[in-house]
């Protein structure tokens, strides 16, 4: 059964980096990914937030949040 | 050919995990990943920091630092 891997980001030049990157790097064998814009999706900020989520973007894997660099505090997407 | 992924730690409680995590989890058939441990082999820190290293745990992928979470300035491994 492959582990579900979340990206979060919210479309800015840091985030396209990280996904077109970091996010797009993991092996789809294993991982099942989906990428979640909390800039226009924002009725997953909560889901984001209780993952530990504390800037975008951000990768959860096995319930542990991974932040990438630095693009914008979640703070700033609500 | 594949693309070469530097992951670069100090051996850190965060390092630790993002390597358990991240590093392990890119894609094998796409990327040659090399592990390098800045605490135990600082002659590899100028190249880490050419590469934009400015902090550990780092992934450097294409010619671009990202940084995982926050384990340890650089400036610390000297």
């Amino acid at each position: 059964m492959k582990t579900k891997a979340i990206f979060y980001h919210a479309g800015c030049p840091v985030c396209i980096a990280a996904e077109q990157n970091v996010a797009d790097a993991l092996d789809p064998s294993r991982y099942d990914i989906e990428v979640v814009h909390l800039g226009t999706d924002n009725s997953r900020l909560s889901e984001a937030e209780s993952a530990g989520v504390k800037s975008v973007p951000a990768l959860v894997m096995d319930g542990a949040a991974f932040h990438i660099n630095f693009g914008a505090g979640i703070e700033a997407l609500k």
